[in-house]
Parts: C-alpha cells; structure tokens; sequence
C-alpha cells in the first residue's frame, strides 16, 4: 500500500508537471497579438513574389496602357484610369481599396483647328518652306487623331517673325556669345535640346531681344549621329526617325501652375496665368531636325564655336542673323504662328491601398504618373505596367489570406506629370500632414526601362543597404547566374570607406519624376530605379523616342527590352523593396549610409570653401561638428539595433526605433531655405546651379558671394550654413537616444 | 482494482487540469513587457502626488528665488541657475539628468555709470524738474546695487529734447487724433500703458516726426485710482507706489534678435543689430507716475478726449505743445538722455528630464523663465517656486523607485524670457524637429499667481476635459469643500454645445509667455495657467508691481497669497495635469472639443464675411466642409477610443491613437501663412488685429480688403480662406481612419 502510494504521488507529481507544461506551452502564451507585432519580414514570401512575377503580364499591361494616345486629361487618359481603376478593384486580385481623386489642373494646349506653324517667309511674303505639323507616321496606329502635334506646353501664343539665328543649347552663355556677333533683336533663334531646361531656352533668350525661340533635337545628341529614316532610323532601330519631336512641359516650377502651395479643386484660390513663374515669356515651338537641318544649314554669318556643331553635315552658322547669300531663303524670315492655349481641366490621381495589418498608420507609397505625351510606351507606361504586376501579385496574396504587410501600402498613378509633375504635388499639398507624419518611404519606377543593359537606382543613401540587398536576389534579364546588382556594379561603382567597392547610387536633387515631392516638399525618404543604357554604346541624352508619337508599344517591344524581362527585373526589384519596407520588423534604413554622404558633401565643401570663408571670417567648424555628430548618433543607433533582442522587447521599443529611421528626412527640411524655389525645402537634395557634389544652398551662396563679391552675398553664405548646420545637428538629435 | 484504476485516473486527471490551469494562469503569461505597456495612469499616485506638494516647500523656493535680482544674464540669474541645477541633481529628489544650455544673445541694458535721465530743461537751459532714477526703497533689501534702473529695453539711445505732449496709450488712432490738434515735429509725446505694446508706443510715433515718448502706468489702470504711498500704496497694500516703474521689453518679434529661426550659438550667423525689426526707432523710457503726475498736469492745449483721462486729479491736455502758461515749466521741454545699449550675453536654460519607462520618445514638457527685471518674486519666481516644488515630488518618487512615468517629463527653466521669449525660442528652435515630432504638450506655469480669487487656464481646446478632471480634484484655496474647478467656473463660464455650462478657458492666441514658440512655431499643444483676480474687486490690468522693484517675497507673501496656498493648488492642477499627460494610456487630449472651437470660429467668420465674400465670388464653402469633416472625424476617433478594449489591444493600435491626439496641432501649421509676422506658423491661434473670435488670418486679410477695397487684397482673402481650409481638411484626415 505504501509503495502504491508513493507509485501514485510519483505519478500524480509527474502529471502535473506534464499539465504545467502544457498550460504554460501548449496553450498560447499571452494575449494574442504578441507574435504578430514582433513578425519579421518574410523571406520565403519575398521569394515566392519575385517567382510570380511575369513578364507576359506585364506584357499585356503595356499593350492595354499604350492602345490609344493617353495625354493628361483625354479620353485615351480617363480610359487609363479605368482600366487602373478596375484591376484594383477586381475581387480576385485586387487591392483593399481603389478610388481615383480629382483636380482641376491648368494645362496648355495646342489648338486642333488651328495647328501651330513654322514657315520661312520670303521679303515678299512668299512661304518658302513650312515646317511639318505632324510626325510622320510608319504603321497605321501612328495615325491616331488624337497623336497631339508636337508643341511646347505653356508657351504663350503668338506670332513672332525675324531672320533665324543659331544659339547652340540656349543657355545664358550661349545667347552671351551669340549677342557679341549678332543683334539678337526681333529675330527668331533655333537652339538643340540640352544643356538648359525647356522653358530657360526662351527665358534666357528674351533679354536680348528674341521674338521666338525653336528647338529640335539633333542627331548628334539623340542618335549617335545617325539621321536616315530609311535604315538608321526607327521602324529599323531605336533611334529617332528625322520627323520625330520631343514634346514637353516648359515650366520650371512643379505642381499646378496656379496654386502653389494649395490642392488644386473647385473653389481653391488660383493666381492669374499671367503670373505664373518660369515659363517662356517669348512663343517656342519644338521642330524635328528633319525640319532644323533644313534651316541650320542655310544660316548665314560666322561659323559657331566648334562645341556649338552638331551632326548635321554642314557649318552650324551663328546666323547672318538669317540665311546665307547662297541659300534660296536668303532674306527671309522665319515665322512662328503658335495657337496654344492654357485650359483649366480636371486630372484624377488613382489611388489604391493595402492596409496593413500591425501598423496601418505607416506608409510605403509605391507611384507612376500615368499620363504620356503620345502613346507613352517607354515613359510612362513600362513603369505603369510594372507597377500594376507588382499589385496583381500583392493584391492576389491578399485576396487569398496569405499575406498582409505589417505597414500600409499605397499605390499611386499620378496625373498629368508631363505638364509638371501636377497630380503627384497636388497630392502631396491636400494631404501634407499626414503624409509627412507617417510616410515610411517613396518608391518611383516612371520610365522602368531605358535600355536593357544595367540597373540603376537613386534616392536617399539610408535606402542603399536595401536597394543592395534586393538587387541581390534578382537575375539579371540575359546574363547567366548574374544577379542585378553584379551586372550593376560593373557599370557603375564606387568606394565607400564603409562598403569597399559598391554600385554608386544616384541623388534625388532635381524634379525630374514625380519622387520631386515627396523629396523636396515633404522629407520622405525616396526612390527612383530603372534598367538603363550601356553609356558606351550610346551617347544619346535619353531614349531617341522620348516623348514622341514613336515611343510606342512597338518601339517598347522591339528595341527597348524584348520579351520585358528588364520590366520584370524591375517589378521583381522595386516589389522586393516594398515588401521589406512593408514587412521588416526594423525598418531596412540606415543612417550610417547617410553619414557618409553628409562626410564626403562636407569633405567637397572644406576643400572647395573653408580657405576663402576663413578670410571672411566665416566658421565652417559648426558645419563640420554637426556632421560627425551626425556621425556619432548615427553608429549609436546601428549598435541598439544590432544589441537589441527586438522581437522579443517591447513594440514600443521597435517603433520607437522606426520613428527615428523614418523621420530622419524630415530633420533636413526648412521651408524659409530657398525663398525663390518654389517646393524646395530639403537641405542636402535641393538642385544647385553650382555644380559639385556639396550642400546644395551653401555651393549656391557661395557661387553667388564669390561671384558678386558683395558682403552682403558673404552673410548669405553665413546664414545658410547655420541653417545647414542647425539642421544636420537637429538631424543628429533626432537619432540620439530619445531623452 | 478497476475501481482503484478508474480513481487514479479520475485523480490524474484533475491533478492535469490543476496542472494546466497553473501553467496557465498561475506563471505570468507572455512577455513581461505586456502588462507594462497596458498599464493606464495610477489614480492613487495623483492623490499621493497632490498631498506631498507642500505651501512650506513652495515658500521656502520662493525665499531662495527672489534673495537678490536676477535679470538675465546678471549674477543673480546665474546664481538661480546653479539652484536649479543642484536642485534637479540632487540625489534624493531630483530628475533622472539635468544640465544647462548656453545661447549667446542680444539683449539691452542701461549704462550703470551713465543712467538715463528725463528732465525739464527751460529755454535757457535750467533743469526745472528731474525725473526719478531709481524707485523709491520702503526697505532694505529694496536698496540692492544691482537693482536695474527702470528702462526700456531695446529702445536706442539718444538725446531728443521738445515740447512735451500727451498722447494717451501711444495707439495709432491716439497719435492721428493727436495730430490734429497738435504739431508733434520735435515733439517728446508721454504715454499710459495699455492699448498698444511697449514698442508700438514709439512706432507709432515715428512717423509724425515725434523725437522722443515717455511712458508710465496711470494709476487709473493699476490701482484702481489709489495714488498715495503713505497709506493706500506699497507696502501698505498691493498697489504700486508712485515711483513704481514697469520696465519691459520693447521688441515685438519673439526669440533673440539677431539669429532669427536659428539658435543662437557662437558662430551662428547675425543679422546687424540696426536690422531688428519692430524695435523703438526713437528713444522711449518708463517712468512712475509720481513724475508723470508732474508732467501732464502742467500740460497746456485743449483738454484731451474723455477716454484719455487718467486718474490724476487734473485734466489731461493734449499740450500746447508744452506745458501751460500758467505752468511753471511754461515754454521748457522735455528732455530724454538714454544711454542703453545692446550686448551679446550668454543666457542659460536649465533643463531637466525624467525618463519615460514605456515611450521614452514622447515628452510632456513643463516650463517658465526664470529672469525677472528685478527681484521677480511674481513674474516669474511664483512660476519657479511651484515647478521646482512638482519636480520635487515627483523627482523623490522617482528616486524611491515608487514611480517612473510612461513617457518622458521635460522640466525647463528658461532664460531672457523678459527680453522677448528668448531662452524657449532659442530651445526650439534648435531642437525644432525631434520637439515637432515628440512632444505630447508643453505646460506653461510662468506668473503662478496674479491674485488669489480664481483659476485661469488658456490653451488648446483639446486639453479642456484634463484641465477640468484635474481642476476638480484640486481643493480650492480658502473656500470650504470647493474645488477649484467649482470656484472657476463662478469666476468665468460660457455654455458649450456638447457640456453645457463650464468654465471659460482662453486662448493662447498671442506672446505673452514662454508657451508662444511652443504654439506658434512649433504647433504643439499648449496650456498657460495661473491663480487670479476678481474683477469684480479691481480694474488693474496686471499685479500692481508688475515689473517692478516692488515685486518681492514681502509683497508677493503678504499681499497676493498669504501662506502660499494658492500656489499650492496651481502647483497640484498643473501636476496633476502633468501626470495624466505622461502617464494616460490614451492620451487625454479631445479632438472633439477642438471642433467646437472651430466651428464657432466658423460660425463668427459666416456673420460676419459670408454676405460680403459673395460678392465678391470667393466660396466660403470649402471652410465648411473643411469644418465638417473635421467634426465627423473627431466623432469617430471618439468612438474609436470608447468602442476599443486598448489595454487588452496591441500597444500599437493605442499609440496609432495617441500620434493622432499629440500631431494634431501640427497640421494647423504653415510656414507660409503669415509672411510678414515672425514664427507665427498656427493657422488657428495666431495673433489678429481684427478683433474677432475667428480664425486670424482670414479676419485680418478681411479686414484690410474691406479697408483698401483693392481686388489684390480679395485676392489674399480668397487665398487665405483655400490655405485654411486645406489645413483643417488635412487635420481632419490625420484624425480619420489612418487608411
């Protein structure tokens, strides 16, 4: 009996501690959400994306995107939204929610019943040549009425008259030198693409007395030199054929022209349009070089500087001003009628979203304009039809139940970008707060694929490691056991003290995509990725059908990237960098790769600057400590990361972490910096005219004292580099421990 | 046996569940930090809290604080400093960490060897009448050396001389009122104070050529009449004796002159001193009303208007200008010597912070300046006295290991404050993103005690329903079984649509303490609050000694609160509101009550603009959709926060609220709205000379169109009205569901 009872106790104690266990273990542990905050990104899901991601879809998404011309506000527009519309709704593999938002945006317009005109007109009135309206149009869907004719959005209408000169890339030097052997007043100056910005070609040249300004791309800056249609030139190749033209928005501020500052809707105060800032104050008209060779090559006058010549086979002539005594259009004009018009209309951003599902107060904005000036395959559509593969496959995950990312995701297919990247700052004005307040990070994929040669990122130095980190897991379109990021590393690379050997990443610093603001207006950390050229094959500036009625599905499909495995290297690339935005436990952002920036732009600055400040009793020691603070609280934050056992400490402790990681850009930010840059508010990305790789308002100021040599100009210099180093120390303070 | 069997087995069984349930149950379940970061504010340490603050320890402050002057900068400040300081590092009750920060600013003082001198000097140059330099000591301890003569800070130097005349509160329509009677070329014009700031006094002048202004307190506006200091005055009561002088800062913009927007550290960039805006451009100088009696008793012209009579028991003339000829300082003038000058000083903020336990990255701050123009014992050492008395306690439950908060508590004690706001200016703006990003509220507690009658409160409306919790646990000083809550809302009510009858808090829509950078610059919501009078007993516009040698621990002790209690019950509220801050699971901040602010702003803006908008085709409509929205959104955070079981959900979804409630002000910020008033960035409560209770930049843009008539100015009518709704649009969206 005793032995039975001891057998009992014994097994009695044995139960119970089995029954312990299984209280404590079998039976989950807490309260329920525990391990879903504490879930770290996925890499088995992020493997299983990148796998369903497919080029025919994408395929399909470019050929429904391109069928018709789909210029902002258009029908062929309106049917884009649509269809975007649609496939984020779509019950099977749509997103949470769809909708589109309105604005009513002021746009410029060539008129349809009175096409602009470009003729050269004898003394006695006789119209000699006139330049072609339409591009000429090699298959049959390239007839499309609604193909816009080439013109400059927001020159003004007029009719300008004068003997033709030539004035290079249009830029102040140009018309500088071109004023010492000519009389620039009342004639008509022909300028190529590059150099200066579309509207500054007019706004340099109206100062000397210039009625009206033409420009044309020429083959030696688009085509490698090549000029034949009938085999150089596309259907044969991808280069531009003589007839083409790039149209374009001559505008230089971003955002609806007539609300700065306010979401353009219904009632919002507008300015007059006679006020709008940085557009042609002179008429401007975009001509095919088909049509600038004819005129170039009968100008008279000087031979122009040897840089100033372009492929065309003859002498590039400054201008007599007007035609040389041998040519048949000695003594005429060249006359401008341009009928554009500005017109208020309405422009829908398409927005849709996945919420997420621990932090759904956290974003990560994924965007494209959707608007083309013809049929826009390359630019915007390859990255519109990326960007619909990457939801297909995220919103077919979710429509399942078998994922749901930690952080919101927001898709948006911006309006009217090509007039100025409207619908994406109107954006970014409506909803500013709560955009800047929780806004993870941009991502842009605009024109996905330039060329089908290399990768090529920018944006913010702390999105590097995850850029990297993608780039990794991706093959590269056409190269055996090649990943994106080796084949990028051959193309471009540079050292870093910290990495050794790594791709070199671009910097946002203009306004080129929609990223502008998101990066210059509200801080968020941004991207912008694409496949691109192999720059020693070609020295073209851009694609040769850039913003023509070429760059079409065809073009897209035969010459840019056949079969669209560049497409889906950047929808497998870009949709990584999503997820991990989305998903990881720590934000992949890193601070210390910012440091790194901030030292080698304070490197430039001491090297280029702090000799001559010294003499005007400016210290550059403040710019220089706030930097290695920067420094210092930067590899403080990497080690509590690194220290921290975060998944198992508190959420707060993450968050709190991410707060620091996410709001870095917003630090750098100061909306009194730039008094005359409309939007432009950050302090290390702002575009400078100054040229080196340095704070951008500090090289500016300094450009400006050294050259007016006023002490005034000097206390500018020592005023912004106060606010600089104010606001990399504020910067600094943010990634310090938090009290 | 099976009996046996069937027993041991019903036994293990019940001996397993036992087994799971201790598992379960009984070992605490999930990770440590769960029930941490659940926990909600601890009733019982607010009543422990409010019966450790102690009237003896407040006393014993304030005996401390006010031993000898301590004008910024000086000796006395930095000896206040070091209290401070070994106060908030004292190892028994002081903070976490505490240390002191450094600015280098621009302040003025008078010339010690060379004070300024106002005198009647006849035609042949005889001094008649000199006005008295120093005040009066009834005294001793009045007798300090370092008491500074009574001055205008800021005001230049300089030795205008001229017939005297009187311009009544020196406003605009006084001085144009004036004119008509008077030629004021040359003139030296003696002002009361009140009706226009110190500056403006002087402003306004300039630019009817008058050289020179005297200003004094009329004891009509202070005493309520009383003149004389052998009964009814100092140190028979709390009246200013006649030689009183309020001293001031005669400077409009807020923070240190020279390094607007940046903090002013050593090298930090300087505007010129002549550049300062909103300074005397003519030398200007208080003085008592015992000298000012003098004066404009012997002042000829026509009697002034009836509103611009004082107290004095004579009429008050325009001047001749100049005296009377009955006077026998008929044909003298009056004549200034002002000898202050500007000096870079550094002044020192005190800082001291308790760690948060679960966010340490949001911060509650508390605050008040610590300079005084003299011994300070009102203005602002009642302020000092009760913040060092809440650190006290809650330093000593801290180091006791009773109490930690769940977020940060920053304590400040700033500097210069009396020269314009300058050490918390410069606080923010050096630290203006991670403030921005991370505080919750800032309390402002600077004169703690006007007079013993009532509570006061002004701030965001948001923070109404915790100052009420708070002002009713709080016993009402000298009243039996009120609460200060109870006695408020005697003093002060108003009927709210959504509570009914309840105490009238105000609004901090100007400069006037510390809390203006934390509201205007930095949109963080704010709170001011203090013990006061009764106006049914006294007309005075402030304290009599209000910056004066009289405001001392004898005045302050005897006359405005005997005992000390009624700093006692300012120092519970604010500490009991300090504590729910830092400690509430939800932060007890209501979008609600905000809304009802908002819309009867909106509801004043229809009466008055809504006809006279009309016509002139600018839509008043956006506003109120804005408003709407706003209310609908905070309806629904509302019953978020109600229908929510957040101790139990994850501590993500309660801090997703509470970043909600705490950046909620922020989205009433723009840079941009008021170009022309310095750090006024707070769409809602930004000053306004308008004189509405509606929202400020529209009532002043009204205004001025209504006044001009010019279609520019309806222009910025129209503008302002798109910049606000925007604003209140965007608000609302941050309150809405996050996506």
């Amino acid at each position: 009996m005793k032995k039975l009872v001891l057998i009992s106790i014994a097994c009695s104690t044995a139960v119970l501690a089995v029954g312990i266990l299984i209280g404590h273990f079998g039976i989950s542990s807490g309260p329920s959400w525990v391990s879903d905050v504490a879930r770290d990104v996925d890499e088995h899901f992020i493997v299983k994306f990148m796998l369903e991601v497919n080029n025919v879809q994408i395929q399909e998404n470019l050929k429904v995107l391109t069928k018709v011309p789909h210029l902002a506000s258009t029908a062929g527009d309106e049917q884009a939204v649509q269809f975007i519309l649609k496939r984020w709704q779509d019950p099977e593999n749509g997103l949470d929610q769809a909708w589109k938002e309105d604005y009513v945006v002021y746009l410029s317009f060539p008129d349809r019943s009175n096409p602009n005109k470009v003729t050269v007109v004898s003394p006695s009135d006789t119209v000699l040549h006139t330049v072609r309206e339409r591009e000429k149009a090699y298959t049959p869907d390239q007839d499309d009425p609604d193909v816009v004719q080439p013109y400059a959005a927001y020159s003004p209408a007029g009719h300008p008259k004068g003997k033709l000169v030539y004035a290079n890339q249009g830029t102040p030097t140009d018309y500088e030198q071109l004023n010492r052997t000519v009389d620039l007043r009342g004639t008509i100056a022909i300028t190529r693409y590059g150099g200066a910005g579309r509207a500054d070609k007019a706004i340099n040249a109206a100062p000397y007395g210039v009625a009206g300004v033409l420009v044309y791309t020429d083959p030696l800056d688009i085509n490698d030199g090549l000029m034949s249609d009938a085999s150089e030139t596309y259907p044969h190749s991808w280069y531009l054929p003589p007839s083409g033209v790039e149209r374009g928005s001559y505008k230089n501020q971003y955002g609806d022209p007539l609300t700065p500052y306010l979401a353009a809707k219904e009632e919002t105060y507008r300015i007059p349009p006679e006020n709008i800032p940085g557009i042609p104050p002179i008429p401007i008209q975009p001509i095919g070089f088909e049509d600038a060779y004819i005129l170039i090559c009968e100008l008279g006058g000087e031979a122009a500087l040897a840089e100033w010549q372009g492929a065309f086979n003859c002498s590039y002539n400054y201008g007599g001003p007007g035609f040389k005594p041998t040519s048949a259009f000695h003594g005429s004009d060249v006359k401008l009628d341009i009928f554009n018009h500005g017109k208020l209309e309405s422009s829908s951003n398409v927005m849709g979203v996945i919420r997420g599902s621990v932090e759904p107060d956290r974003y990560v904005i994924y965007g494209n304009h959707r608007d083309s000036w013809v049929y826009g395959a390359v630019d915007p559509s390859s990255g519109t039809a990326v960007m619909m593969e990457v939801s297909r496959v995220l919103g077919m995950m979710v429509k399942k139940g078998k994922w749901r990312p930690r952080r919101s995701i927001i898709f948006g297919s911006w309006g009217a970008e090509e007039f100025g990247l409207i619908g994406s700052a109107e954006y970014t004005e409506q909803y500013f707060t709560k955009l800047s307040e929780r806004t993870v990070a941009y991502i842009n994929v605009d024109i996905a694929v330039f060329a089908n040669a290399t990768f090529k990122a920018s944006g913010m130095p702390s999105l590097q490691s995850v850029i990297f980190k993608a780039a990794k897991q991706v093959d590269a379109p056409g190269l055996e056991s090649t990943s994106v990021y080796d084949n990028w590393i051959r193309y471009s690379k540079r050292v870093s003290p910290a990495h050794g050997t790594i791709p070199k990443m671009g910097y946002l610093t203009g306004a080129g995509s929609d990223y502008a603001a998101f990066v210059h207006y509200l801080g968020i950390t941004s991207l912008d990725m694409a496949y691109t050229y192999d720059k020693n094959k070609t020295n073209a500036r851009i694609y040769p059908a850039y913003h023509t009625a070429y760059d079409t599905f065809d073009y897209a499909s035969r010459f840019i990237d056949p079969g669209l495995v560049c497409h889906q290297a950047i929808a497998r690339t870009s949709g990584n960098i999503l997820v991990r935005l989305a998903d990881s436990l720590v934000l992949p952002l890193n601070s210390s790769d910012y440091a790194e920036t901030l030292e080698s732009y304070l490197n430039t600055a001491v090297n280029l600057y702090q000799h001559q400040l010294q003499t005007r009793n400016i210290s550059i020691e403040p710019l220089k400590r706030a930097v290695a603070a920067f420094r210092r609280a930067s590899a403080r934050l990497d080690r509590v990361i690194l220290d921290s056992d975060l998944a198992n400490e508190t959420p707060l402790k993450v968050r709190r972490i991410n707060d620091q990681l996410m709001l870095l850009d917003r630090a750098f930010l100061d909306p009194l910096a730039f008094p005359d840059k409309h939007a432009f508010r950050h302090l290390i990305w702002a575009s400078s005219n100054a040229g080196h790789p340095t704070f951008p308002g500090l090289a500016d100021a300094y450009v400006d004292a050294e050259s007016s040599g006023q002490s005034s100009d000097w206390d500018k210099v020592h005023r912004h580099l106060s606010v600089l180093s104010q606001a990399i120390d504020g910067a600094a303070s943010t990634l310090a421990d938090v009290i």
